[in-house]
């Protein structure tokens, strides 16, 4: 059985970077920083709800983290499409972070600097025994520092609860940075061109209005950046 | 014909919020609002390479635009997965906007807040009389006050574009805001609660390296905000 670390990227018909090929990254380092970055991973599976019963893909947003060469995420049990997802529906999860607007001078041109993952495949439901660190892979990912602080789940929230894991066996990576890359023939126009770069930050945290005061932030909490 | 501004949101079975129905937004100007602040959307769209011929979702991340009741994005026409979007296959357009970590008392309760838009439907390919007004409204959206320094599309940039248009016709929104709501058998918790939240914002613009000395940031960039 290969390994799916084995596997290069985008190695695949499914998988190879067709539009704009010298965007997309080969190495596995590439996909995990950018799955490493990510807070929401967008994932899609399909039914028969289309127009006279043809396939209708929806998409769910989700927390979610990578876990070695898989990627976990949760949902609720009373969740059909997650139903779906954990009866092995094909998938396809993305994470898309979006680093800046290019600015270049022409609309053609214009676009924006990201960095983007999309791994194909079918999930694993986690069994009832793997769940707990899943969750607290997942938790840790958004949250570090967290897990430490917080009560064991219970175990009607674990059985309310659907961990799917989805393997890093077949996925591509796309990172498009820098300067725009205009037309030569538009060099000459009088327009400012360059890049606009976008920050996502914390802010300060609020306490709940039910917090019980002389409690402070803690530490890790104020250690959390993006 | 019904008007889609007349369908109420998430009045379909395929849109109904189950999950959490209390998050529910049903009036449009919500719909309106989160697709207004968006710059990405992830639109989903079905072919036939899961295995054994089964039905497989592709997610991909567009730049686009709200225009009245209709989403515009746009693509190559060298993409196969933009050309089965064009020819009508069933898709699914969803926008998904971050406002904070949800800090619970336990890991169950621990969520995110944000706002997010869902539309299904199929989209129309614009002739090539409508793709420059289209564009227009992309570019404005992503970068408002930059069409009127940009030169008109040549007419081969606007055959190798393709511009797609999703009604608004059935749609939900979803959307998380406030504190935690924690299990009040975890109140007593001695830990902190609270949301962290997150914000965005653009950085000091970055002229292209190949920008002409001379030529300042124009003003209406200098009002970009997230």
């Amino acid at each position: 059985m290969n390994s799916p670390a084995a596997e290069p990227l985008g190695s695949t018909p499914r998988t190879r970077v067709r539009r704009l090929p010298e965007k997309a990254a080969t190495d596995r380092a590439a996909l995990h920083a950018v799955l490493d970055a990510g807070l929401v991973a967008h994932v899609a599976v399909t039914d028969n709800s289309g127009p006279n019963g043809a396939a209708q893909p929806y998409i769910l947003p989700v927390a979610y983290a990578r876990d070695g060469e898989r990627v976990l995420f949760h949902g609720s049990t009373g969740s059909r499409l997650f139903r779906a997802l954990a009866d092995g529906a094909p998938t396809c999860l993305t994470v898309t972070l979006l680093d800046g607007l290019v600015v270049a001078r022409s609309a053609f041109e214009s676009s924006m600097n990201y960095r983007g993952a999309m791994v194909l495949g079918t999930c694993r439901m986690l069994p009832e025994a793997e769940k707990e660190a899943a969750l607290e892979r997942i938790t840790e990912h958004l949250m570090p520092g967290r897990w430490q602080d917080l009560r064991a789940p219970k175990r009607k929230e674990l059985a309310a609860t659907v961990v799917l894991a989805l393997p890093l066996t077949e996925a591509s990576v796309k990172i498009s940075t820098g300067d725009p890359d205009d037309d030569p023939d538009d060099l000459a126009s009088p327009v400012w061109a360059g890049v606009v770069p976008l920050h996502e930050a914390y802010c300060d945290p609020k306490p709940a209005a039910n917090l019980a005061p002389g409690i402070d932030v803690p530490d890790y909490l104020r250690g959390w950046r993006r």
